[in-house]
């Protein structure tokens, strides 16, 4: 099959793609800079060089992959789409793998430290954001990939599948400037106010996750970037059986 | 003319905007009684109780009224046009009056109390949405009620108008939920780990700026409740004096 012809707006969705993936690896580097260079670098001792791998996970997996997992529907809308959709389901994967090694860091922190957990904002929202992903994450699989659901049920699941997935970025955008905020102040409180380095460069990463949230949320919004319509493509079955092994679809 | 017929997802949409309703107005009760309860009440004498203004008129004019601002479209969707976006206009007019007091309030406070400004992450997020919501403000009176521009540069410019639109709601609930990790940790640091009431009544306020901006997204971008097509509303102009005097456009 031929790939369509290419449509307005391309030449600048690739820039903005482009600025999508410089901001959001800049802002894993900045996580990394600040905590291994201002806190202390990285463990899995109880210490607070292990707390310090619970941003970095976070950064990179809840909000860097669940972005570009969400974005490959973009990138590759002229690919295949059961390949996009394995595509989607192994990052997320991943980005799920991360967060949880971010969650087991700090809760092991706080442990060793007798810390209370689940007191503050930033530890409400985060919770509720990753109890929410994985949820979406099952959901997805049970309703795109695994043959649970009807194809009517797929079809009225899909807009609430992809309205979730946007605002749970979103989400775990907002509990890292919450987590940003709390860190800042638990760690440098007297001097935040002086306008120090690693103040300035914290908030700097807030603002980079921010430009991050809006590109991806411009990308996938916006109609003229969405897959074309591909009738074939539509009369295929997603089941399974169809994705693991190629074959035909059982029912449509 | 007629009303249109009513359309799918009508009892959904009357339940949604009921929830959203309440939600927000929860939220500006709680931070009234988060400032006027437990710190202290309000006053205009650059004290700690001018500061308290703050968080009130942020909670209520840069959420709430911009949230019931964007809103109208959807509950008004069979109105005609043209009083939709005045009322439109004047709710968003309200909203950065409420914000410009809320920001005088805290840099008033912090002169008095010789506190630096700008340095948190907070400030920087909520300094952003602010100077957005002006320039977003005058555009939008530029475009949409001002003959400024061509009728093909306001249909260009309306999907960006509507998604910042979207973007400045969010990034406000943002910095709601900054400021109030912010106020906290300056506050209660000691006993917020003790669960004590101030900290959990400030985290469900949290929690339910949240549920807003996830309402009021679900209700802005479903197709369903979207404002029907008029053809006939089309062909009027969005210029000024149509508005302003209910004439014939001068052009299309």
């Amino acid at each position: 099959m031929e790939d369509p012809a290419p449509r307005s707006g391309s030449s600048s969705f690739v820039w903005l793609v482009g600025a999508s993936q410089v901001v959001g690896l800049a802002s894993v580097v900045l996580t990394g800079v600040w905590m291994g260079h201002y806190r202390g670098g990285f463990a899995w001792d109880g210490s607070a060089q292990e707390f310090n791998l619970h941003p970095l996970c976070m950064v990179l997996g809840l909000v860097f992959l669940q972005g570009d997992a969400i974005l490959v529907y973009r990138i590759f809308r002229n690919e295949p789409k059961r390949n996009v959709k394995m595509l989607h389901g192994i990052i997320h994967l991943l980005a799920l793998i991360l967060s949880i090694i971010g969650f087991v860091a700090v809760f092991d922190f706080h442990r060793a430290a007798k810390i209370p957990n689940m007191y503050s904002l930033h530890s409400w929202c985060g919770m509720a954001t990753l109890i929410l992903f994985c949820v979406q994450w099952v959901m997805g699989l049970m309703f795109f990939l695994f043959p649970v659901a009807s194809s009517w049920l797929r079809a009225a699941y899909l807009p609430v599948h992809v309205f979730c997935g946007l605002v749970l970025l979103v989400m775990a955008i907002g509990s890292c400037l919450l987590g940003i905020t709390e860190k800042l102040l638990f760690s440098i409180m007297p001097t935040y106010s002086a306008f120090v380095s690693e103040g300035v460069l914290a908030n700097t990463l807030g603002i980079l996750l921010i430009c991050f949230g809006v590109l991806l949320s411009f990308l996938i919004t916006r109609e003229e970037y969405r897959r074309p319509p591909n009738p074939e493509e539509e009369a295929l079955s997603v089941h399974f059986k169809t994705l693991t092994e190629g074959g035909s679809p059982s029912s449509p």
